[in-house]
Order: C-alpha cells, then sequence, then structure tokens
C-alpha cells in the first residue's frame, strides 16, 4: 500500500495536493505524519525531509506534482482525457507549481485563520487576478462537472491549496471564480483535511509558514 | 510544425529547456524569438508573455515542464524507460523547477559572463550541494550513456540552466558533479545555444535578469 508523509494539515499548502488526489480518486493510502508536537522539532522536520512524499514499495517519489504525474502513469483519470484540455491541464498545474510568489509569500495556507480581508498589494492582486483568468479558461475546456476540467483532475489538486487562501484571507472573487472555489470548500476531501487542520495544536512563526511555503524541496 | 516561442538565448533560462530537449531529439521546429533590440522592449514581451511556449497548430502549450511532459506523451524516449528511474527523474525535474531560488538568486543565468568565483552564501552553497547530490543519486540509475539517467532526457533539458550558471560563474565542484557538467556543455545544442547568446547585444539589469529568472508565468 501507498505511504504518503505529509506536514501539518494546517499550514502545509504542498501535502494538500497528493492527499487530496489520493483520497478524490479512492485510493487506498497509509498516512504519516510529520511530528507536529512543537515548533522546533516540525521545523527541522521541514528543512530536512522532501515533503510531501509517496513511498512505493520502499521507493520514494517526492514534490507534488512529480507525484501527481507518478499516480497518473497508472490511474490516467486523473487527468483530463481530452488531448488539449490534458495539456492546458499541464501548463496550469505546472505554472501553479512554480509561480505566484506574491501571493504565497502574504497569504501563507493557514486553514485556522479567518480573516478580514482588505487592501492586497498590486502584485498579489495580479497573481489573483491571473488565477481567475486560468480558472475561467480551464472552465471552457469542461463538459459536464463543476471541477477546473469538468471531472476532478491533478489541475484542481494542485490549486485546492490557494483555494484555501482565498478563503481563509477573504479575497473578494469574481462570480465564477467564487463559484469554483466554494465546489472545492465543499469537496469532501478539503472537509476532511480541514477538520484535521483544527485538531492540530502547532502554531507556526511567519517565518516557518514562510519556509513551509518556499521550503526548497517540495 | 511546431513553434516554439523563446526569451534571449543569453539570460532565458526557462526557454533553454524545452529548446535543447527539440534539439536533442532531432524534432522539427520553428524558432520564435523576443524582441531582443532594447532592453524595455524586451522587459514588457517577458512581463506580459508566457515563455517558452510552444505552439502546435495553433494550440498553445506554456511551462518548461508543462512542455516538456506534453512533448514526452508523444516521445516517450525523452523520460528514463525503467518506471523507478523515469519517476526519480520527474521527481528531481520537478524539484528543479519550483525550487534552488537562492541559487537563481544570486546567479541569474547570463551564458556570456564569465565569472572568477568567489564565496558563496551558505544558502547558496545549500543549494548547490544538493544539486550535486540529485546528479550523484541519478547516476545510479544510469545503464550506459554519459547523462543523468544515461541517455539524455527531460532531466538533463531541466538541469541545462544550472548547468551554464555553474559554469559561468566558475563554482568549483567534486569531480563527479564536474564530469557531467563538462558533458553538458560538450553537448551540441548546448554549444549551439552559446553561439546564439553571443550573438545577443541585449544587456539586461540585475533587476531585469531577476524578472527573467522569477517570471511569474514560466
Amino acid at each position: 500500500m501507498y505511504q504518503l508523509h505529509i506536514g501539518s494539515k494546517n499550514y502545509s499548502s504542498w501535502s494538500l495536493r497528493p492527499w487530496i488526489l489520493l483520497k478524490h480518486f479512492n485510493i487506498e493510502f497509509l498516512e504519516k505524519n510529520a511530528p507536529l508536537d512543537e515548533e522546533q522539532a516540525y521545523r527541522e522536520y521541514i528543512e530536512n525531509g522532501l515533503l510531501p512524499c509517496l513511498y512505493d514499495e520502499g521507493f520514494n517519489v517526492w514534490d507534488s506534482l512529480a507525484i501527481a504525474e507518478y499516480l497518473a502513469e497508472k490511474y490516467p483519470q486523473m487527468w483530463p482525457e481530452n488531448i488539449k484540455a490534458r495539456a492546458r491541464a499541464r501548463c496550469i498545474s505546472a505554472e501553479m507549481h512554480s509561480g505566484f510568489s506574491n501571493l504565497r509569500c502574504t497569504m501563507p495556507m493557514n486553514i485556522k485563520l479567518r480573516a478580514q480581508g482588505g487592501d492586497l498589494a498590486f502584485s498579489v492582486k495580479q497573481d489573483i487576478e491571473r488565477i481567475c483568468s486560468i480558472w475561467r479558461e480551464a472552465r471552457q475546456f469542461a463538459v459536464t462537472g463543476p471541477y477546473l476540467f469538468g471531472a476532478f483532475s491533478i489541475a484542481d489538486a494542485m490549486y485546492a491549496p490557494v483555494v484555501w487562501r482565498l478563503h481563509c484571507y477573504n479575497v473578494p472573487l469574481p462570480d465564477d471564480a467564487a463559484i469554483y472555489r466554494d465546489v472545492m470548500l465543499a469537496h469532501p476531501a478539503m472537509q476532511e483535511w480541514e477538520q484535521g487542520a483544527f485538531t492540530e495544536k502547532l502554531v507556526l512563526s511567519q517565518e516557518d509558514m514562510l519556509l513551509e511555503a518556499f521550503g526548497g524541496r517540495r
């Protein structure tokens, strides 16, 4: 059986991606958690570890996008079936994987947070506009189903953490983006993840949140 | 025929990846270049564009890693054949895609540069040690051939820009890493790219070099 090593459910945005992917496609896995007892132990763990990491018969596969592609070889339904939709899903997954540093810096994932919201820096607004435009264009490929390309795909898993950011920092969105955000928030695996986050006692400093967001190896 | 839109050969590290991949596998493509006449025009181009971008019959595929996966669907020989080697190649390609910001920040790709070298910040040294360790581990999967996984693969294309950085900033390397760097530098497509860089007149400021290195959408 797969083993998935993940960080904090409250903070580890990269961990959420393979976790929700496995959950959505009903693939059995054993969840292994980083030590969540105290900040220092957790910090050492995320600094040294390659998280998230999937163990498959003793062989480790790390990085959220690489894990997704590895799984998609066995479960091709994780990508859209249409070749152009699949290409587009890969473009936007990769764009999220390497980009949006202004947004990530300003709004580290913190699922327990319910911020009031407020003015955003221009560069953060640009990131959010780009995300809304990516979602809008993806939906043009959707035939049936409420997710980015209709059926749930790796692209939805890649954007799942940003859905939490937009929700928890109370970012106003255009109607179509708000609909997609709410569809994702209602996903049973997103709700299960949120419940997990609320049971965690770990509290990270802003610095460690950024380490979570930018840790070099995930 | 494919069209590949790329930025400056001297500066655009992301552009090099799909370019060398297409060249290595002898896949015909039309090269389309960003305006290289003056800094301001180039700056606007990279700020607004999705570079590199592959056009396939009017359909655009962007991001170096997404382009690679898109091509690999048609040319599966672009990834290692062995499933574990292929998984590892994806891990290290993704790790390069989203990581090593200290190295990228400190040593933006600048192919015409021949720096003397010197002391490096601890965080940059850590990045370089990690790269050497990634290369060493990859070589354990290699059966024949001098590249990371033996035969040339997407992983080599993903690490091609860092080979230039290590060379141009004169970074001392352990023997095995130096051998791989020199193998890559001797690749005909790397030499052709270098010649292209040397014919360019564009000179970017440090700020614009960082925009090249961190431009959100590539």
